[in-house]
């Protein structure tokens, strides 16, 4: 398919990079908050639109994970839009908890300070207590 | 660093990937709509902060280019977010007109069809003439 074929198209063809990852935004359908950038291989990305439920690749680990399956903090899938040529992806998601691992309800809770390029500053708070989230 | 610190940090360490390049989500500030995702390496993160608006790396042209110097359509930045391990950029960002190259306010004008895996619809119109935007 030509670019421009690619970007009018009807048909979802996703595109995976090299590694066959796609990077995924999960968005909260409420707020529009950005919660969390994370990526999907083929099975990931299937797995998701069939259970209705985000799952991910997790590079770190190299398999795939399904949000929340540890935590309890799911993402329920409202719609996933695809970008112009298709190599990005964005979940809207209902979510019930905090979506950082670290506490946060995002995992952007900090910023650049203003007129530094060094220094950043909380922008949230933590909402829930990870050490009893992610039980052992 | 430790992952712990990484996330806990006021200290500002984007982490660029094996490529140098980080990934970049435009969104909105006032809409709180994604508009574009793209990649920034260090020198267009530099820029970016410097000149407030926002400068992004081109990894089909290999350069820099600085978002709306063909189009006119700028982002001014108004805050930059980092997530948990550094990795990943949002900036929220003002703009007064359409982002997306093909026409659309955002690059996310498509997405899949409720109960299929491979039909898009289109969610938005086309806000301006890229043709006439993008002159020779």
């Amino acid at each position: 398919m030509t670019t421009k074929q690619i970007e009018e198209s009807v048909e979802f063809s996703p595109r995976f990079d090299e590694n066959g990852l796609i990077p995924v935004i999960a968005q909260d359908v409420k707020t529009g908050q950005v919660l969390m950038v994370a990526y999907m291989n083929k099975e990931a990305l299937d797995s998701t639109i069939k259970t209705g439920y985000a799952t991910y690749f997790s590079r770190s680990r190299k398999k795939l994970w399904k949000k929340g399956e540890q935590s309890g903090h799911f993402q329920k899938v409202e719609k996933i839009l695809v970008d112009c040529d298709q190599d990005c992806l964005v979940l809207k998601v209902t979510v019930d908890a905090g979506q950082c691992h670290a506490g946060y309800d995002s995992c952007f809770y900090r910023a650049l300070k203003k007129k530094s390029d060094k220094q950043l500053e909380f922008i949230a708070e933590k909402t829930y207590d990870p050490e009893k989230a992610y039980k052992k």
